[in-house]
């Protein structure tokens, strides 16, 4: 089968990478906006071919869309247009915004809309890793609006990777991982930047930091150009959280400020019922 | 050499696995509040004898005090009052406090103030390793305080568990672990809560929880009875960096709230320069 990765990162590419080691994509094509990841990707072996998006498109089965979502949103109803019979999968973080761009189009059947619940603090090809998605979860969304041989290739594409597979209505997909991935990014970037507008001795940080701070901030680095459209579009759910998160993290600022331990200790032992949900 | 285990936990029990492993201590004495841990550390070889505080400092060479923080402090008055030529040493999360409440004892020079910077989010004999500390740094506060001959078997304990030595005031010790450590906590621990109040779908959490939120997330399991000691005590610092991070958060908000992609890009970008410090 052949598949074009449009979007040559380190989804893309780590989606190729296992999809051609496993005998699935017998040729991968790439299609990216920047000629260097273009070239990185050829020169790594994630993709086979280089091809404008009109070329890769039409001698393909199945197009993956691998970029940032606003870029993915442009590109589906294109991508839709050129399409005869092959299948279109998304792997954005948000699903309900790009399903409603092309509900009314008349191949909307041959898209299959996914979020697979795997990533890193890196991005571009040379993040991309072979074996990524083994053992994690991936969402299909809104399942009967697609075509069921359509849906049933992107199943075979996920268990290729090894992935189990969830079932979700795009806007419940997106009140999800506002809660599970969008507010941990932010909490970990506003942390970088609490560190680093208010403690000026950098050798510091980087002497003493441990295995905790490492943890919370490393979220930090990621792709600001992956994740302004993501908050941005998922803005009603993220702000929900964000202001409960916000009024949580006043209840231990009261609790320091009234030096009232028991309910410092209560709002520990509140957070320790994490473990039911975390192993 | 004789040594003491005050606190046969994690930090306790990893430190004597590898004192022993070593031949640093020939013999290692355990004294815990909890008979249910002496037993375990027993059990697992952490310790070889369980004595009274007493009897246990009188016997030994080196006293190591790794209770939580309150109790560490209770206790180092009355193990200085019985110690002669002993060292004592503790393992604290805060250094200032501990420093002021034996600053005139007579014996204040057999006692070394460290902070070793490792410690996990699991508590107990059972969660204690050996090798735990090796490559990671240890602060040594106020050293000029302790005997130099004090000071320089502590300095080979932590060459002995493979740490690098870093001196510090205590005063300034405790205003970095705030930025690098007690903040992460407290924000954990109020992400932890945020998802625990509001996402009331824990099993979608449970299956669809990745990477990123586990390591946002995994410090809200640490243990209430070491965390309420230490964040109340370095409360001024904790306050000044979480009001910090509150208004940092606010920002986010603001860019979503304005819909300000480019407002947003910049906090993101600036976050992004946590890459110089943490490799």
């Amino acid at each position: 089968m052949i598949v074009t990765i449009i979007g040559t990162g380190l989804i893309g590419g780590s989606m190729a990478l296992t999809l051609k080691e496993k005998g699935f994509a017998t040729k991968v094509i790439g299609v990216d906006a920047s000629e260097q990841h273009l070239s990185q990707a050829l020169a790594l072996g994630i993709i086979d071919e280089a091809h404008s998006l009109q070329n890769a498109v039409t001698q393909s089965d199945l197009i993956i869309i691998a970029t940032p979502i606003n870029a993915a949103e442009n590109l589906l109803p294109q991508i839709l247009d050129i399409a005869t019979s092959q299948v279109v999968m998304d792997v954005g973080s948000t699903k309900n915004n790009i399903c409603m761009i092309v509900e009314a189009h008349p191949k909307r059947g041959r898209f299959v809309a996914t979020h697979p619940m795997w990533g890193t603090e890196y991005s571009g090809p040379e993040a991309a890793v072979n074996n990524a998605f083994t053992d994690k979860a991936t969402v299909i969304c809104s399942k009967e609006a697609s075509d069921p041989d359509a849906a049933a290739l992107v199943e075979q594409v996920y268990q290729t990777l090894g992935m189990h597979l969830l079932y979700m209505e795009a806007a419940a997909h997106d009140v999800h991982v506002a809660y599970i991935s969008h507010i941990s990014h932010i909490t970990s970037f506003a942390l970088a930047n609490t560190v680093l507008e208010k403690e000026r001795e950098e050798d510091a940080i980087f002497e003493l930091a441990s295995g905790g701070f490492e943890s919370t901030v490393r979220l930090a680095k990621s792709n600001p150009s992956m994740w302004v459209p993501i908050l941005m579009q998922n803005k009603e759910n993220v702000l929900d959280v964000l202001n409960e998160h916000i009024s949580q993290l006043r209840k231990f600022k009261a609790s320091l400020e009234k030096e009232d331990p028991d309910y410092l200790l209560e709002l520990i032992e509140k957070a320790n019922g994490i473990k039911r949900i975390l192993k």
